[in-house]
């Protein structure tokens, strides 16, 4: 038995704990870590500056750097999305739907935890215990396997987790952490169909990219996002500088982030100056087609198709001057990730049109795309957003993280 | 553009039209494609015949060519089949929740179409038909991949329900057959993720491993069975022998069958051997333990890890004698495919921790596990059953064909 299967086989033998563990007991355990984390802070902050120290001498960048620290406030900020857990609703246990069927047959379509779930992500070492901290609400076994260059902090981060889950009664394999970070281990374990039920990668495009072409094990993708704003001839101008600066200059770094604007010809030469005025705060570098440039000048870029496909999560943005909300829906339907798209307008048909034909998880009208999120959603906490339309489109909270089972109770039915 | 992609731009295409069409017109295309294959009944029997001739020519089993065979009767009911589809109801549009968020956000998830559906098949040309018929009727386009040795069938009716579905105002594309069956074309549809949003394999246990071993697409995994009877010392006997024999011998080639009895040993010596003897009529071969044999004699062939694990799709059954409910789960939790399982007691306690603990689609108490279907569920149709826990488990009818969007309206609202 190698490495990843014996802890393939671990978090099998201890899935039925967790998977049957009352919401008492999961909170106490959420509480327990939670605690845990506050209480060993000198530990976690010690040994993730090995980290920070190897990421120095290796020239880690200052963003990445930045990523991989742990600090009293952040170990403070992961205490507390844990303790935020306790508080959500349990999904195990929900009855879906259920009745009688003409033969006496009763069936009951009932909500059960996933089993083992794989998470697969990179630098950060904040996601070691998000991650666990869900996949343990709501039932399921976890498998992390982080970045090489958080591994100190995240078998720190794993150990505080595992004994504190012990110390409430549930079994420390509940929780794993795969220490061995080679290549050869991590296609293993995207291969672990016998143990794993589903992986989750969280990360970049391009990790994501490589689990989906590697994996047999049912992936969920999460986080790509090309996102576009429309903004019709019959906007308003101001919500739609407001709607594009928001989605562009927020935050844009995320996946929820304005990637590329669309703008009705009929309002380009009154609106697009506004955005670009209001750019220079951020000094976003612009891209545009012929019409944008004829607009905004020289100092916009050309536009090509790959700008128009590159996710850029900087403070870039590229433009296209369109001829009818057609146009936009065709330009999205080529390059959009199928993540969150937005219409700005005041036609009650163009807004229709837009949320009926632009095929995303989320679609907006009047309001920024920055709103995609587990948080803003009321779903209180999120494992990722999902871009494929299987088993989760869009936030996926706690639900997301189950599957269901029928169980059926007959008097002696055959067929 | 190689022939799989333009198939695939092909659908992607045609989807819009699809996806938005009114469950008037969808259901005005399924009335067109039964009528259609009504009145070419007799163009079908003979593209049909030349299949069957090269399948005689090439040595098929009698009961595959049975399989590939189309004759009037199986054409009226495919017919009849895509006409029950037209009373079921339309999953698109459903509104599953939504409402106002604290800074006035509406948002409401909404039920839309998957998008584009890859089925993968073999020599049923039956399911060229049905699976067309419950994409449609749930908004979807679809690329049909079946076997080579129905190829002519496959392009007739392909032809006629492409045909059909023009004849109402929708784009043929909706509806396409892969017509170069090489491996090569198929292992470049199962990597077809800029068009396919989701593959669905249909049929034996080597298709559908090939198929998660090689898509990158989202698989739905569907219909492995190696299901289980146990027989609790509780058991009323006359019920335990109706069940077993129901699951093992009423139609032992699908994926509902029975292939594996576990009984309590305190019930074994009087129950076994009354099984045995229904048995008889079907003449089932008995692959038994050691007490199982002690019981029943030499003709019980030592069963082995190897038999336990075999799904039979035949009158064969392996058995074992087991100490509790304990030992029963333990084995299922090893053996068991996660399909259907099934305990026959009267005991509660035995019932409730049968349920709980078994992780499968469906865990039935004292009734057959035939009943996993989605006609039986009351789902109207199945495009099949899935064993995975992603998206959906147990039967899949429309509903299972579809996903969410996110509707999300505001008035200006930024983060």
């Amino acid at each position: 038995m190698t490495y990843v299967e014996q802890l393939g086989l671990n978090a099998k033998n201890a899935e039925p704990y967790i998977s049957s563990a009352s919401t008492e007991l999961k909170n106490a355990a959420l509480s327990a870590i939670s605690k845990a984390l506050t209480e060993n802070a000198v530990l976690i902050i010690s040994e993730n500056a090995k980290d920070l120290a190897a990421a120095a001498a290796n020239g880690m960048s200052q963003s990445m750097q930045d990523r991989l620290r742990l600090d009293e406030k952040r170990i403070a900020g992961m205490a507390k999305g844990v303790d935020e857990l306790i508080a959500l609703g349990d999904p195990v246990g929900e009855v879906i739907s259920g009745g009688i069927r003409p033969n006496g047959l009763k069936i009951v379509k009932t909500r059960v935890p996933l089993g083992v779930i794989g998470i697969i992500f990179e630098s950060r070492p904040n996601v070691t215990v998000d991650a666990a901290a869900l996949c343990l609400k709501a039932g399921n076994a976890v498998i992390l396997k982080g970045g090489k260059e958080a591994i100190n902090s995240n078998k720190c981060l794993s150990a505080i987790m595992r004994s504190a889950v012990e110390s409430v009664g549930l079994p420390a394999d509940i929780i794993q952490l795969v220490e061995n970070t080679s290549r050869e281990t991590t296609a293993e374990l995207m291969k672990l169909n016998r143990y794993l039920d589903v992986l989750i990668p969280r990360g970049g495009a391009g990790l994501i990219q490589a689990v989906v072409n590697q994996a047999t094990v049912p992936v969920i993708e999460t986080g790509t996002g090309n996102c576009h704003v429309y903004v019709d001839s019959s906007a308003d101008p101001e919500m739609a500088v407001d709607i594009v600066n928001n989605g562009k200059t927020s935050r844009p770094s995320v996946c929820n982030a304005v990637e590329s604007l669309l703008i009705h010809k009929d309002c380009a030469e009154k609106i697009l100056p506004m955005i670009a005025e209001k750019f220079k705060e951020h000094d976003v570098k612009i891209y545009g087609c012929p019409r944008t440039r004829e607009i905004l000048g020289e100092n916009v870029l050309p536009a090509t198709d790959n700008e128009y496909a590159t996710e850029f999560l900087d403070y870039v943005i590229s433009v296209k001057v369109v001829d009818s909300v057609d146009e936009a829906v065709a330009h999205i339907r080529r390059f959009g990730t199928k993540h969150s798209e937005c219409i700005v307008t005041n036609s009650l048909a163009a807004a229709e049109k837009f949320q009926r034909e632009v095929d995303a998880a989320a679609v907006y009208v009047n309001a920024s795309t920055r709103f995609t999120d587990g948080g803003e959603f009321g779903l209180g906490a999120e494992i990722g957003i999902s871009t494929q339309k299987l088993h989760a489109r869009g936030p996926m909270g706690l639900t997301e993280l189950t599957t269901v089972k029928y169980l059926v109770n007959g008097c002696g039915q055959i067929r």
